[in-house]
């Protein structure tokens, strides 16, 4: 049940706010001299059309601010959607994207952390554009709710919902007793680390500022926008490729962790099951895809395939997607492992996608404990994470997600396998089979990462997509991101009934 | 626990059945003056052997014939690796496949109902070792323990965890109150649909009553093998292509229905939910593959891609893998649709292997009621079928099944990549790339179905994989079986403690 009042008032803040965000660009417009002269009407114009729309949504509170958890899940859905919308009207009003329906699919994978692009030619891109794309990943990364509930005078106890929706995993934890200031705990966390990877990055000569900032708020996202067609691969340089993995890692942790940390409790951080399953899974495939590539003689030795497939793991299972190398060339081991951990994903709460380190685990856990109920049918037993017994509620849904998920990618990959578009000339090298390339498609899709295989590889994009399979991926990636839910309930009439 | 005087007095019945059984095609050696003057020898030294091995587990019957569920489980597992390990020394002793390891995977592939093959020269093989390859998945498909229960000459209560272990589906339900009974009904009306299927194979001119034999029993296992290289395309004959698709879909029905329908109860069985959904899926994935081949023009015209479509699905779906076509020339939405239905596969308590009809019902249902769950958190819902609510026990381990099945299929795909064997020059016009082709192996193994995709396609064979995949793909071949409890339970070290 929806109460439309309250719904608008959330919507209408949401584009203040984007507002203010969008001047940052803005701004840049003037400095960076750009040739296109439109980039400053283009994002003068969303600005005004935002706030004309916004501030009559917001300069009344609304009486009855509650809100059920259905409502809270809409409208946390609507945002996404409306976002979105409204961060592809300067792409295409400055002419950088001619087609709306490929800047909606842009922004989607922009919010989402995905990082899948349908640009080829990125670095003609004005800057200005280019920054917006990646400050998408970062508002995306920790959640546009999440901030706006970080800025509320006061806590209301209504928007746990809203923040619910949009942070990842199985459960949703609370750091503090008050949300205001779990949300201003998780921001401030951000911020730090991103400022604090900008601080790194732009010590390696080979890094602009500007390089260093767009590249920071993709890791911080989990996004993995880069200003350049090579991602990552163009500085091509140690130091970068070692700061990026770190901090992308980083960003798939928990933030619980760094709270527990940052109060001092370092043993009861590292303890964290989850994150020391994260860190296995991490070393296991590296460790496998650096074998399988000196194996097979891809690079020189054993030291340089270890930096490329570090990097590539950790891009992927973060769900990342930079590149520094062109895993289609690598042999078929690499592309299983690497599928493999883009499914992982990265941990609960973080601002990773997949379906969750937690998941893997209770899901897991859950599975054996059935097999030992086969085994003895009438013994009790528990499924364990830190310690504490999963209810079978959880265990319930963790499963059931996924299930959910997994039919959420059939479907996907039938719908998209309806119409195969037909290769450009230039990307017929890279042509792996329509079977690898869309299953990698959807893959790279709802698990919110960006580079696919054959010809959505690291150095390829969705340009050739149809429209329509770029609409049915956007679904995908706010579904991903969304974790499935809230984009379900938009299709369920039940939801949309007024409160009463 | 185990009741090992009790596991050797069930394997030892095992072993003696298998020899009355194996005389069949023993005095089809006579008969057929086959060239191998060694097939003669090769069964007769088995039934030796199982004679020798089998009478004197059995002379004396154990005081104690108490088996815990576990100990049924693992005897199940047990008695068809052996079974598939003594039905491998015919065609090794015979010399028709020179290789013990590719025999054990030919007999495995046979009692499990797979129909993957190694066989390069199916046609140079001796009859009497095609019928057994054939008797395999007639015997694999019911199960030898439901058989070995059919014909106690009592009810013991032990035997449902034996019978459990080898009906396929998330329940066992029990059509009489007496197992015995049960299983003697399951068995009459196994033979009489068999029989059925031979009367009407043989009325076609083109099929000898050996053909019609081979791929009656073949049909009835959900099996495969078929005794030509080019499979049912052979024929190529559309009365038998006919009488074959619809006999693979009535044996990937539930026997519970043919009960029903016997006892005079039609519109009971007419009402089963899991009857009507697997034709719905059957029907929806026809139109769309017959519908892609008209488009694409693969054949002349509507009706003739309908009745290779047909065929295909239903050959796929109740996972059996008979070919009349190579279908690894069609468009890539067959291909997605094709693994989709082998991953559904047919209905509990049938001989088809997949996840199951009834297991999609109640995962689709429960993912469903999760969803609702989210919009009304504290709602209760309960998910029904075939109107009776579903237990969340039953809920929880159909989810986790999924989980499992999952797990499994990305494990072994990991490892069979581990390897890439280098094709032969006559299967390089069939590479389809290692991904889609190992996926596929694993997906038709696991599954039970029997051709893959690329060099694993239905006009090829698994020939060509290392010995370490062919074991893998063993261990897929009896989980998918066996639902997995069983061969998991072989590596759990408390299952094999003896009981007190």
């Amino acid at each position: 049940m929806m109460n439309y009042r309250m719904t608008a008032y959330i919507l209408g803040s949401i584009a203040v706010i984007t507002a203010a965000l969008m001047t940052v660009p803005f701004i840049m417009t003037f400095g960076f001299r750009e040739d296109y002269a439109s980039t400053t009407f283009a994002f003068g114009l969303t600005i005004v059309l935002l706030l004309a729309v916004g501030i009559p949504c917001i300069v009344k509170k609304p009486q009855n601010t509650h809100i059920t958890s259905s409502c809270g899940f809409v409208t946390v859905a609507l945002a996404w959607i409306l976002m979105s919308i409204v961060g592809a009207i300067p792409l295409c009003a400055s002419g950088v994207i001619p087609n709306f329906v490929d800047c909606f699919f842009e922004m989607v994978s922009g919010f989402t952390t995905t990082g899948a692009t349908i640009m080829t030619n990125i670095e003609g891109a004005p800057n200005s554009m280019l920054f917006w794309r990646s400050m998408t990943h970062w508002i995306g990364g920790m959640g546009i709710l999440v901030f706006v509930v970080a800025l509320l005078p006061k806590s209301n106890p209504a928007v746990v919902h809203l923040m619910k929706a949009e942070v990842p995993g199985p459960e949703f934890g609370k750091l503090v007793s008050k949300l205001r200031f779990t949300a201003r705990i998780l921001y401030c966390i951000y911020l730090a680390l991103t400022v604090l990877e900008v601080v790194l990055l732009v010590a390696s000569p080979k890094m602009t500022l500007f390089d260093a900032v767009v590249h920071s708020m993709s890791t911080a996202g989990t996004g993995g926008f880069s200003n350049k067609n090579l991602s990552v691969g163009y500085f091509n340089d140690v130091y970068i490729d070692i700061v990026i993995t770190v901090f992308m890692m980083l960003f798939a942790t928990n933030f619980n962790v760094f709270y527990f940390v940052l109060i001092g409790h370092v043993s009861a951080a590292l303890r964290n099951e989850e994150l020391r399953t994260m860190f296995i899974i991490f070393g296991f495939a590296t460790l496998a895809i650096t074998l399988s590539l000196t194996l097979n003689g891809i690079y020189e030795n054993f030291w340089v395939s270890l930096r490329y497939a570090a990097f590539q793991t950790a891009s992927l299972m973060s769900t990342t997607g930079f590149a520094t190398a062109d895993f289609n060339n690598w042999p078929t081991l690499c592309h299983i492992l690497l599928l493999g951990v883009m499914f992982v994903g990265g941990s609960a709460g973080s601002t990773a996608g997949g379906l969750k380190v937690s998941r893997i685990i209770i899901g897991a856990k859950s599975s054996f404990v059935s097999m030992k109920k086969a085994y003895s049918p009438r013994g009790v037993f528990t499924v364990k994470l830190d310690g504490r017994p999963v209810s079978d509620d959880l265990r319930l849904s963790v499963a059931n997600y996924f299930v959910a998920y997994f039919f959420i990618t059939v479907i996907s990959l039938i719908l998209i396998s309806l119409a195969e578009p037909t290769l450009p000339p230039s990307l017929q090298a890279a042509d792996s089979g329509w079977f690898v390339e869309n299953f990698s498609a959807v893959a790279t899709c709802i698990n919110n990462v960006g580079p696919g295989l054959g010809s959505f590889g690291p150095m390829y994009n969705f340009a050739h997509m149809t429209y329509f399979s770029k609409l049915v991926l956007c679904f995908d990636m706010l579904a991903g991101r969304l974790e499935i839910v809230p984009m379900l309930l938009l299709f369920y009439p039940k939801a949309w009934v007024p409160a009463k």
